[in-house]
């Protein structure tokens, strides 16, 4: 039995979180924690009545190594990177959802987050908690940087491709479309019904941030400078995201060949599936799933990868990251 | 040519309010008023790109009543009667669209909105402005108290069916859904895409403020003491209400008959439709159209009742009063 | 372990019904049917891939009680009576998702359905499955009756009123809201996204099936004639089903005092929950609960509920009952 | 005046059309179609209740020719070229909103839309009907090939770069989103609501008919061989079509000299309005505009091109035709 604390508990990454620990067979949620937030869980997640019995704390991380073995933070950028080396500190295995951890190049971070990075050593030495290519690397480890939904989406999707050289490392346009969940849970003007409802619209065009991150990844294990562009949109879905990716493949082949190869790669991850079919984010919304598939037309090959944003984006990768931390069967408690 | 003014003018009532003052060919609107912005239209209304060259401004009522003849004032209540009063004494026609001046009772105000009313001689002889009851009185008014969304459907629902005593005045109920730009522009929480989504839910059960405006118009107008029980719920969709509404008929009745007495009542109202079909908030979206028909089932007579919470039930209803102020033909740029 | 069968597996209650199945530990899913479909199940549930690996077959009752030891009947009415009878024959348990078995009186039956019941001996005996009022006759049956969406929403809500005549069997006003899901998967105009989509309406206004079902069973643990007006509404949003409800009191009580009430009720009832606050559909999306506060306004006692159409409401007490039925505990693999 | 009728009158765009000559001041409906439907317009679209009393009949190409001085014809393809022949033959203007003769070749069309076509001669000399482009060509034809919703988009984005070889013509990735109405209405399982609503997909990669239809055009005003790839994705909204589209410019400049360069090609046009922002579709639903920006994002150029489906992709430029055609003012009715 792992005890397990989750920091900066409101939100709905943490929400999810929950819903997936409390199914959990090793698991014991023993503290979530808020700033602005005192209440009984259910005053801000009353689907959890019955569920869970805890009340939101403001809890150093002393207090927090106290009661839990393992944190999830889910706090912002910059304050994940305050907490995370007292949360080290206090003796517990931490898995990192904010981006703080994600990037190696603290002069990277910077350009892209407008804040010094306050621990850069670490920055350069976390791993990138996504199983699927890193999974070996996260049993042991103190600390994962669990990967952005994006990111996800996109690294999933084109792995195999830079990896083994199958398109060229340039040129790769990402059009990517995610359910509003995606924003957060702050009260912002632009993520109301009324806003977001009956609309779609790019956003961050150029600026993502989730572009040096998908870029720094598929360089490292493609040996490659991967260049790519990556364009968000938002769309009036609670949850998922959808990636539409367009590559130059380096020499002909057919959609089958693209597909086999694809499944080749993936045959022995539990939660990627390479599908024939168009991917729709419902098929694996509320799931840890990514539903991949490929296209050749002209001179392009197209990959299309599915996701739901908050799970295998967010809350569920997350649990993959603490199950190979802690021992336990990467797929535990993942599979509903 | 009428120079027309809109004080607040954020928010999403006041943006239908442009849309159709721009088609009104006797209208120029000449300034719009905001306490935060102080950018183009545009920068927070885009939709009125190449429609309307203004920028927000704070501007005094003595300067509004420089440039404008009449105000439409989208203030949120409170702030409203505070310039309210001034409006009129820079010499403009001010149309309401607050809950300011709708009660007469300065007690009930008090009572269910938590102010004092500062202007209650006023309170007490403003023309409610639902023109298919009150037409007759609103040319040369002054001011004009636009009644609520809710109310609207709720009372041109009921009106026929308790001035002619068609139906006990008590053991009224009022099971009303709106969607969610009822509830404003405003950042909070529970109106985010997330929270609205895939949800529907009822809120202030008992205690919302449309239910003694209710009963004060529809006691008013049938001279007994109308009782209802008014329950809405926030709907998923962008706009429109629908009002189900549960009623002791006084004497047996076909629905043909029901429905014979209510064409009957409103032949001669250009917005309100008797239907023979249940009526879906989506015919009326984007109209000043309410429509409405009427079932008898088992010992009771419900009457359904939808539009559009920002045109009827906003923004069109303003219009229209508008219009009858001012001597212009009732429907002008209301049938699109 | 035991074999389980689902005849008339295309929709999206047999979907929801294979997902929680697939997570029952004491379950093995062996065969789905469909008259029109002969593919591989990811042909018609994509999100189902790498989950089931069994192909649609057209099965008669014979092979189905060589492959099965309980059936779940997921037919239309009238189909569904047809095929009860000699899945019972061929050995097995039956959950029957339809209408056909919940009325006990085929005059009432043939009124509401239109059809002349064949099975009217065990129309009558047939126990209702819902599990928080019945579950005590449910072990050892052979055939249960799975409730209707609705009905369980309403029942669930009124029950402890009735049973204990707090409240008057006559005047209920029951005014429902529904996700669109409800209405099944066959391709009508009216279920087209554009047609469901920023729209709500009322639909079978007094004709609704479902109230001859709510009246018999309220009217059955009351020893009173119980008599409702049913409204139901078709609501923009995939699942959920929220129950607006209106009775007169018998007596004074305050929301605290019939709060109170109704969680002594439900005390040992793991899937209703007695909220203080009003429940939303989201809430219990995706869950088996079903949410229930009250509220005294005037003269009135309200109360409402929410579900989740699909699995509360079908499929995840289809399972409940299945575990009552085979001696497994009653909330396994609903509680995710 | 002119007399109009509407051939195959039951669909979404037949709807926005009848509403848009409603209240166009020299338009007289005189006639709607259906080979389907026989009873009142309101049986179909209520909406127009009070607002147009005709019903559908199944008339003749001569019938409709005796009523009618334009005809826009709604029917499906292949239907289309069976009837416009026969409706010009009876002496009437017609707008096609098909996509029948919108191509050239008539093999480029056997080969996309599997049929021979039947009117070849025509085929080749049709103006398509994209005012922006072609305006001038306009007056006085006497057919007219309404553009399709996905090509209006892309055209519009994409002509200016194009013509004045601003980019390079190939390597163009136009990755569009549409709202399901885009799909029509025609009760198919894949648009029903829960099909659609919380689900985005991408169909018909590489193979959708709007493709050949996009570089015709772009091909023959730039006197080029423009190359592009097409993805269309489904949207979980009512309406609107956002492309987000990827070329290679010719040569550098920054993001304020494209768009002054846009906004100097349609500088005249009444319904592009070029923009700062990233569009948004909801700026631009239920209106004819089409709202376009530009972004320089490492070599590539970004053009995002919005507008709504059923107006300027539909509806609302069939009516800017007939304008042009008959001599009205290109924007009557159509800026409201």
């Amino acid at each position: 039995m792992t005890r397990v604390a989750i920091q900066g508990a409101t939100g709905y990454t943490a929400l999810e979180l929950m819903r997936i620990l409390l199914r959990h067979p090793e698991v014991q949620i023993t503290a979530i924690t808020s700033r602005s937030e005192t209440g009984h869980v259910t005053s801000v997640h009353p689907s959890l009545a019955e569920r869970l019995d805890l009340s939101f704390e403001n809890l150093s991380a002393e207090q927090l190594g106290d009661r839990a073995d393992v944190c999830f933070c889910c706090l912002p950028h910059v304050a994940s990177m305050e907490s995370v080396p007292q949360l080290l500190a206090a003796g517990m295995k931490v898995i990192d959802l904010s981006a703080d951890y994600r990037l190696n190049d603290p002069g990277v971070y910077e350009q892209w987050y407008g804040h010094v990075h306050t621990d850069p050593t670490r920055l350069g030495s976390t791993v990138y908690g996504l199983p699927e290519l890193f999974g070996d690397r996260i049993p042991g480890e103190e600390l994962i940087a669990n990967p952005g939904c994006y990111t996800s989406a996109s690294i999933l999707a084109l792995a195999p491709l830079v990896m083994n050289a199958w398109v060229s490392p340039k040129g790769i346009i990402i059009d990517a479309k995610s359910g509003v969940s995606g924003a957060g849970r702050s009260p912002k003007t632009n993520l109301l019904y009324c806003e977001c409802n009956e609309n779609i619209s790019a956003y961050g065009v150029g600026t993502h941030r989730h572009q040096p991150e998908i870029e720094q990844v598929l360089s490292k294990i493609s040996d490659a400078s991967v260049d790519v562009i990556f364009t968000p949109h938002l769309t009036p879905m609670d949850r998922g995201i959808l990636a539409t990716i367009y590559a130059y493949p380096n020499g002909k082949a057919s959609d089958e060949k693209w597909l086999t190869c694809m499944r080749h790669f993936y045959s022995d991850k539990p939660f990627v599936r390479v599908v024939e079919h168009l991917p729709k984010t419902k098929d694996v919304a509320y799931t840890n799933y990514c539903d991949i598939t490929v296209r050749v037309v002209k001179d392009r090959v197209i990959v299309l990868a599915a996701l739901d944003n908050l799970i295998k984006g967010a809350a569920g990768v997350a649990v993959q990251n603490f199950n190979l931390m802690c021992g336990y069967p990467e797929a535990r408690a993942l599979i509903v």
